[in-house]
C-alpha cells in the first residue's frame, strides 16, 4: 500500500479525495491536515465518509507528511508554492489541486492570482496534470499541477480543433456553466442557498483565472496564439460543468468533425464523444471522472459548437488528480475511478 | 373595465395572464376557456389564484368570446391561427402568446412549426408584440404576435448594436439558458424534476424554432442579412432566462458602448441597463416584466460580451402580453407590471 | 404619507419590507441604515429593487430616525432591546422583526437567547404581533414584537383547537420544515448551496427557540399547559415553510373540525382554510402574506393532521410586520399586501 | 458469473439496478426488458451507462429470464403477480421490488392497490426482505418482496422500540419526506420541476399504502397491534428519504435509548446509528445502501424524535434489492453494495 497524504482536507476537493482514495485499494491514507480542525474526526465534519475514512485531521506540523509516497494539496492559491518544495526535495511527489503551479508564465500568473511566486522554479518543473496530453510526462513527474475544472472541460472539448486549418483561433468562444460546490466550502454571502439558488447569472465576465490556463495548452498544442472569450456562470445546483463551444469556421473542415473527435480520443478512458445529437448532461458524469462531449453545426453554418460535460469535483479536481496518482505511482491509471455516474 | 378573454387558461402562461390581470385594475377577465377542465374552479388547478380569481373554466363553445374587447391566446401553436380569425372579424382585438403570427416568411414558419399555415393573410396584417421596437404599430394593431422567451432577452440584447459598422452581423452567438417553466405544463419525461433537476444541459443545438424568430427582427433593423449561431440550455429551476451575447467585433466601436446601450434604452420603462460590472441575475426579475442587461468587454478583445436577463413567463410571455394588452387598450404602459421582482 | 425607517436594512427581512412598502402608496422611506454599508446604494445589493427604491444605506448615528412614525428593526437578535426604547419614548412607533420582545417570560427569554435582557420594561408592554389573535391591541400599540416564522405556521394551524376538551393537549407534535433563507443572509457554511441543497435534514431537534414562543400563545388561549414536541426541517429550496401539526385526540370531536377552522379563520383576510383534501402548497404562498392550511383525519383514526404553509419571508416576517403596520397607523389592514403568489 | 434479469428496466429503480450490478463482480446481466423500448441501446435511455452497460432492451416475450438464476422485477404494481410464478416454477429465484408480495392480507392489499391478486398463494411464500430483520429467511427464499422505501426508512427507525412497554404503540407518528425520483419515472404534471421544484408539501395525507406496510413489520415485532399515523411529503430534489419519527413514552425508558438502538444494530452493515446531537442529512447516503439514524428526546419531555434518512432508490429500492440477491445466491451481504455517499 502506498503511503497517501492529504494538505487541507476540509474542502470539496479534500472529501472528494477521500471518498475516491477510501475504495482505491492500493493506497492508505496516512494523514489529512487541517490547522482548524485538527483532532476532530473527519467523518464529523463529512458524514458520508462514515464507515469508510477512520481517521482525525492532523495539525500540518504534526503530520509526517515526508513518509508519505505521495501528497495532494488541497489548499487555497498559494499554500502549495510554499509548502511543497520541501516534501519535493525529500522526494514525496506532489500533486497541486490549486492554481499555484498551472501557469507557466510567472507575470500572468502573479497578474491573475494576486501574488509573487514562492517558488519559481518549481513552476518550470511541474507538469500540467492533462492526462489525455501529457501523460507520459506525468508519469515521470514530481510535481503535478491538477487543472481547473472549468478550464478541463474546456480543453478537452477543444483540444482535437487545435492546429486545424479551417478553424478560426483567434475568435473560440467558451460559455461555461458550473454548479455552486465549484467555489468552495467557504461561508461566503454570494454562495448561500438563498443567494445561488433558483437563479442564474454570469460571473467575471470581464476577465477569470481560467482564460489564461486554458489558453496557454491550446497555444502550445496549435502551435500559434490564441483568442478565446471564456464567460463562467453559476448554476443553481451543485456540481458539474457544461460548457458550450463556439468555434467559428474559416474554411470547410477537410475532415468529418465527428470522425475526428472519435479518432482523437479513441483511446482515451475519461472522455466520451457521444454520438451525433446527444446532448450531454451533467448528471450522466456525476460523482464519476468521465469527461463527455457532443459535436454540433448547427444548420451547416460556419460555427462548430461543442458541449462538453464533467464533474467539477472529479475529473474537473479530485478525480483527475487520482488519475494522475495512478500514472505517477505505477497504478492502472482506472484504478479507484471505475465508477459508474449516479442519475437520476 | 374592458373585457377579457383568454383561451387555453390551464397552461403556465395563462395562469400568469391571470396573476397579472387580478391586479391590473383596469380589466375584468370574463372567461378562461379548457376544454378538458370545463366546469371546474380555476383556483382548484392552480391555488396561487385563490382569493384572486373566482371563475370556473368554460368549454371553448360556450364562451362568448365576441363580446370580449381583447382575448389572449394561451394556446399551444397552431390553434390561433385557426380561431383568432373568427374574433378578428367580429372586431375582437387579439393577442397570440404562441407562434402563430410570428414569423413574416410562411416557407420558414412551416419549415420549424411542421404545419401550413391557416390565416396566412392575418401573419401579414399581425404586428410583432416587442414594444421597444412597433410601440406605436402594437397601439394601433388588431392582432398582436407576442414574442417568444429566449427571442425576447435576445432580441433586446443585441438591438443596439444592429447596424453598427464595428459589428460582426455574420458571426453572433447566443448562448441561451432557460428554467424549465418554459417548456410548459405538458407532461413530459424529461421535464419531470427527476430528469431536469440538480443537471444542466444544451438542447436543440443543431437549430431551434426561436432563431429564425430573432434573425427576422434584427434583419429588419439592421437592413442586413444576419448570422445568429443560437443555442438553448436548460437551467435546473423553475423561472428566468439568462443568454450570454457573444458580438465579433470588426473594428472599434464608434462610441462608448455603456453610453450607447443607456440611450438606447433611456425611455424604456422595462429595459434596465445595468452599470458597468454589474452581472445581471435572473431572481433580479423574478415575477416582474424587466429585461436586465449588462455590457461587457473581456480584457478589451475583440469580442463584445451582453448578458441579458427576464422572467420567461413574464417579460418573456404573459407580462409583455399584458404591457402591448395596455397599448391596444389605450391604458397607460406600466399598469398592472408595476411589480418588484421576488429575491431572494 | 408615514414617514418610515428601517433599522439594519441588509438582510433578507429588510429588502422584503423594501419589496412590499415600495408599492404599499401610503409611506415613505425615509431612512435605511446599515453600519457596514453606509453611503453604497440600496439598489446596489439588491438589484431587484432596481427603480423602485432609490436610497442609500445610512449609518445608525446619521439617520434621524426619530422623525419617522413607525421604525422597522430588522436587525438581529439583541439589538432592538437596546435601541428601541430610545425611539419610543420620543413617540416612535416600532416594530421588532427580531426575538427580543416576543417572549414574556424573562428566565425563558435569556435562556434560549442567551443574554440578559436590556429593557424588560418593554418587554411587558409589547404586544405580540400575531393581527388574528391581538389586533385590538395592536392598533393600539407603540411596540409590536412581529412573531417567529416557524411560530407563525404552527400557531395559526393549532388556534382553533387550542381549549377543545377532545384534544390532548400534551402530546402536541409539530414537524416544521423551512427553505433556506430562513436562515438570514449570513456568511454560514452550512446554508451554502453546496450544503444545503439537494439534501434535506432536522436541526435543533433537541429544542428550539420558536418552541417557547409556540407555547406561550397557545397556553394563553387554552388557558393551560401545552405539550408540544416542534422539529424544525430544512428544505433545499429558498422560501416557504410547511408544518404539519399532528393532534391526538382524547375523545371524538364535537364538531366538524373543517367547519370549525373555516367559522374561525371566517373573517380572516390572510388566512385561508382550504377545501378538504387539498395539499398546501408552499409556492401557493409565495411571496404573498398568506397561510393557506387543510386539515387531516388519516383513515378516521385518533389523530388529527394540520398542514399549514406560509412564506417565511412574508407572512412568516415582512408581510406580518406590514400588516401591524397597517393596523398601527390606521392604513387599512391589507394596504400593500394585495399581491398574487407567484407560481410556477 | 450468475446471470441476472431485469424485467421493466426502463424505470429509475431499473437504472439503479444497473449501476449497481455493472460494477458487483460476481454477477452479469443477462436480459432486461421493456416492451417499448425494445431493440434500442440501454445507455441510449440512460447515458449514465455508457461504457457501463452494453445491452439493449429486449422484448419480455424474447428474453430468456428462464436461464437467469434470478430475476428482478422493476415493474409497476401488478405485473409481476402475473409473471413471477412461471419463473419461479422453473426454478428461477425472484426479488420484486414493486409491492404486489409486500402484505400478507389480501384484503388489505387489494384495498389499497385496488386489484385482486392474481398469485395469493405466492404471497403466503414470499419473504418480506428487510435483511435486518429477515436475513435468514431471505437466503432460502425463492421469491423476496422488496420493502417500500418511505417503509425501509420508518421500519428501520422504530424496530429498537417495538414491544418496549414504556412505549406508546397506539399513537405513533411518522412523517416522512421524499425527493421526487421516488414517483418513478413517469410523465405527470405534478412531478414537473415546474410543479415539484422550489415547493414543499404533504401528499396522501388521508392515507398512503406505505402505512399498512409499515404496520404489518411492527405488529409482528411488537406482537401487538400499532397505531401509526404516516404522512409523506415531497421535496424540492431528486434523491433522499428523510422520517422524522414521534413516539410517545407512556413511561420513562428502562434502558439508554442511545445504546439500545446501537446495541440492537451493533452488527448491521448497512445501518448507521450517529452519535448524539447528530442531524442525518440525506446527502450522506446519496448513492449507497446505509439507513443513518439519529435519537433526540427534545428538552427531556416524553416524546422521542428519531431522524432516519436513506437513498429512497438505493437502501429503499434497487440498494436493497442487491442486498437480498446478494443473501439469495450466496455473495456476501455487502459485495458491490461498498460504495462511499456521493456529498456535497
Amino acid at each position: 500500500m502506498k503511503k497517501i497524504g492529504i494538505v487541507g482536507g476540509t474542502g470539496y476537493t479534500g472529501v472528494e479525495l477521500m471518498r475516491l482514495l477510501a475504495r482505491h485499494g492500493g493506497v492508505e491514507i496516512t494523514a489529512i491536515t487541517s490547522r482548524g480542525d485538527a483532532g476532530s474526526r473527519v467523518d464529523a465534519m463529512y458524514p458520508n465518509l462514515r464507515g469508510a475514512i477512520d481517521l482525525c485531521f492532523t495539525a500540518p506540523d504534526e503530520a509526517n507528511l515526508a513518509d508519505c509516497d505521495l501528497v495532494f494539496f488541497a489548499t487555497p492559491n498559494g499554500i502549495a508554492m510554499q509548502q511543497a518544495p520541501e516534501l519535493l526535495a525529500q522526494g514525496v511527489k506532489v500533486i497541486d489541486l490549486a492554481a499555484d503551479y498551472r501557469i507557466k508564465d510567472l507575470d500572468v500568473w502573479s497578474k491573475w492570482y494576486g501574488m509573487s511566486h514562492a517558488s519559481p522554479d518549481w513552476v518550470e518543473r511541474a507538469v500540467y496534470g492533462l492526462p489525455e496530453l501529457y501523460r507520459d510526462e506525468i508519469r515521470d513527474a514530481e510535481l503535478v499541477a491538477n487543472p481547473g475544472c472549468h478550464v478541463t472541460a474546456t480543453t478537452l472539448g477543444l483540444l482535437p480543433l487545435m492546429g486545424q486549418a479551417w478553424v478560426d483561433h483567434d475568435r473560440l468562444v467558451a460559455d461555461s456553466k458550473s454548479g455552486t460546490s465549484g467555489a468552495g466550502r467557504k461561508a461566503e454571502v454570494p454562495m448561500l442557498m438563498a443567494e445561488a439558488g433558483e437563479s442564474f447569472k454570469a460571473y467575471s465576465a470581464n476577465g477569470h483565472r481560467h482564460q489564461p490556463e486554458i489558453v496557454q495548452t491550446l497555444a502550445a498544442v496549435a502551435e500559434r496564439s490564441i483568442g478565446l472569450t471564456f464567460v463562467p456562470h453559476l448554476i443553481p445546483m451543485v456540481r458539474g460543468i457544461e460548457v458550450s463551444l463556439y468555434i467559428p469556421l474559416v474554411g470547410e473542415p477537410t475532415a468529418d468533425v465527428q470522425q475526428l473527435y472519435e479518432a482523437y480520443y479513441d483511446a482515451e478512458p475519461f472522455v466520451d464523444v457521444m454520438p451525433p445529437g446527444s446532448h450531454p448532461e451533467t448528471r450522466s458524469v456525476r460523482g464519476n471522472n468521465l469527461c463527455r462531449m457532443a459535436i454540433f453545426r448547427p444548420q451547416g453554418a460556419a460555427t462548430l459548437v461543442i458541449s462538453s460535460v464533467i464533474d467539477n469535483l472529479v475529473k474537473g479536481a479530485a478525480g483527475q488528480a487520482v488519475q494522475n496518482m495512478n500514472l505517477m505511482l505505477g497504478f492502472p491509471e482506472q484504478q479507484g475511478l471505475d465508477l459508474v455516474a449516479l442519475s437520476p
